[in-house]
């Protein structure tokens, strides 16, 4: 059962935006699923057990440009925004058996399910309809130079995902340890029900970076409902925020909507961003759907948050909509 | 029907051009086809319907570097050229059936065929014999941010190809449009004949660029004659030129000639290049070619036109010769 | 028999390093085999010929970026270290029959086995294990814009590989040849035994680089000897070393030994670094392996060498071990 997958997703949409400042139009990539490239496979190593691979590089698909990646989990080892390919979404090697797989790379953090993947409606999207749920810790989605490792399912239903990652810096500094950090995420998935909670710490000389959050659904098969709730901090930086969602399927469509908040808390009145998103997705095929989201965006306590590309004065509302066709291969 | 699809082109020449200024010895990528990766597929949805994307990366195969594109289709937008591979040769996802085909993402524009591939014997190649004719507009060729339309062939040969750009400037300042565009293009092809004309227009605060082409070829089985003829202006800046081809198959081999000029409209003495490029294509296979190239231009006006690498004063000649290897896979 | 291949390595390891100044721990890539991603394919043109393209990116998998290529080499073609894929390990077209084999492109040059890939038991890597033995001229391993030949065997057991490069700048000025140059390599391989030498020269108008190389290998069976001998310089700048190599084959497991040394020959005290190197190889299956490697490195006459990414003062040592997952897919 060895096997070597190329694949990936190319998503292009056209999409509006308007703030009270700006307003733009133009093609997006990724509003359904981002794109991306990927090369991965599986080998049989005999015993149950199995090596496996995932190269995946993501792409904006409306002008052909890569996007970046970071050597060492730290501001100073971010890749120049240079339109160039990296395999900047995942790059690991892997072992797998009864016992669960360890992957050595640049990897999903612990938290890329619970923060964005499985219980957010527009899930996988860096469109319109991705949820504010607050970002500190730069390891939320991913995590370069990582050891991972994931248990099988235990007690009909339970997992748990452990990652360590290193910024490696050289010791006898004091910021030798920026950029390491640790993640945990525990599951539990039977029948409709999901749940999860993460935790991760990066260890920076200015404070750590922290992130909590819990998240859940239930699949009521006419309507799947979810929720996430994401708590960051570093030091006097905090964020918070939350999430609701549900998607109903009628017939080939998939109806979506999503309300997220996120609240910076500082002195004086916090900054709080709140977000509806309302989205349909009709699949001409299993690979193949057409979408339409629109959102819109109320600010308060001095915000100024926007959609994609455009700006919008503190307390001022932003809206966008997106027509789009996504297509995997 | 559906398919993924792993191809591309890699072809390299031993070339040397010599202007007055100086010459040079080395190797040329793509002197008879551009290298190029390309990653694309085909989705039957039943009814007569498809999906279907494309990417596509051309890239340096004498030392191994990739190719720039541009996010905005400004010169803002131009990524820089280091070396990284991007899609910048094509980028799109796409639905299609008896009705057309529609893209979304960076697509040739409408006068890519008209302008270089399709009427020029040199077609498709970067080498020695590329022809002059004229590029003020910067889609004339590409265009990143597109909406793309080919009809089916309607009323026994005629077919239609419409496409609109975005530069994705936000709103409110002079340049907002800037980048912005539209073309079309309108052809004819039955059994040997083959025509086409392409109009372009891109905003510009300061002018707009226009571009407009007419292009023909007849195919006598013995040999091919074709032309084109290019006009470019944006405000002030006019250039102009046409290009006469022929090619004559002998038995495995392929014998070409272009003459071509390219002339800049200003005050005073108007510079004009003139180029005559002949070339000799020996296919060891479908896939696999051996080609030589002799390529010779003569600048009147000023002008300081010059083949590939190197300088030349001005109204004085320049000339080259590229052999190589292009194989497809 | 015309082929496509895509295919790879993936390689990641947790690797700590320790000179007297600065230690580091972090996961590295290409511990055992450089982390790759290959294109490459033949096409059986008839009558003994084939054609044949090889086009090889290296990466960094620890964290997805890619690595850079040289457009001219020298020193002004490095295209930035920026994590952006290119196919800076490889990028040919090429022909080959009875006659042996031509290839035009970026290629290893002639040197490249010799020096690192075929004498060396940490061949291949870019790990803990490399060795130390001189790098001064720049086309030891690879070169742009190269035409290579490569002989069939002749005589039961001997070959033969010339290469020339281009530094491709213009003619008229000091530097016209700079990075320009040629190399050859004889090797004898029959049965057990494996001899090689190669010579390179680079001309730069501040001296020629010059690289000399003898390399040989004697497998019986139950342990493979080898050794290289390297002698670099470029004007005043003279380089050279040696290494001997041990490999055991235990069962699955390659036990792997080496011990190197690099001096530099100067106007007073000559740095030398002397490494020793030490792996087990424990093969999972033909493709997949578990790694670990342990060196250090002893410094004499101001010599600073280090394991990767630490620093070390003068007449210091310095010492790593790195363990590992290597994966050919």
């Amino acid at each position: 059962q060895s096997s070597l997958t190329l694949q990936g997703t190319v998503d292009v949409g056209l999409a509006y935006s308007k703030g009270s400042l700006t307003s733009r139009t133009g093609l997006l990539s990724g509003g359904n699923a981002t794109s991306k490239l990927i090369f991965r496979g599986v080998e049989d190593l005999g015993g149950g057990m199995y090596a496996m691979f995932w190269l995946e590089s993501g792409f904006n698909a409306d002008d052909g440009t890569g996007q970046p990646s970071n050597t060492n989990n730290q501001p100073t080892g971010a890749t120049p925004a240079i339109g160039a390919m990296t395999f900047n979404r995942r790059s690991i090697v892997g072992l797998g058996g009864a016992w669960g797989e360890i992957h050595l790379g640049r990897d999903w953090s612990p938290s890329y399910e619970t923060f964005i993947s499985k219980y957010d409606p527009f899930a996988l999207a860096v469109g319109l309809g991705i949820n504010y749920s607050g970002g500190i810790n730069p390891n939320q989605i991913r995590a370069s130079n990582a050891i991972t490792y994931l248990t099988p399912k235990f007690f009909g239903g339970f997992g748990a995902n452990v990652q360590h990652w290193f910024g490696e810096n050289v010791s006898g500094t004091p910021t030798s340890r920026n950029g390491t950090g640790s993640g945990v995420r525990l599951t539990y998935d039977n029948g409709p029900i999901s749940a999860a909670a993460s935790f991760l710490q990066t260890s920076y000389a200015t404070g750590d970076a922290i992130y909590r959050n819990i998240a859940g659904s239930y699949d009521f098969d006419v309507a799947r409902v979810s929720f996430n709730v994401n708590n960051d901090r570093q030091g006097q930086l905090k964020q918070s925020g939350w999430l609701v969602g549900l998607t109903v399927p009628v017939g080939v469509t998939l109806l979506k909507a999503s309300y997220s908040t996120i609240k910076t808390e500082q002195t004086g009145e916090d900054p709080v961003g709140k977000k509806l998103a309302l989205g349909a997705v009709y699949n001409l095929s299993k690979r193949t759907a057409l979408y339409a989201t629109v959102a819109t965006i109320r600010n308060s306590g001095g915000a100024k948050y926007a959609t994609v590309g455009v700006t919008t004065a503190p307390n001022k509302s932003s809206s966008g909509i997106d027509l789009g066709m996504r297509h995997n291969f």
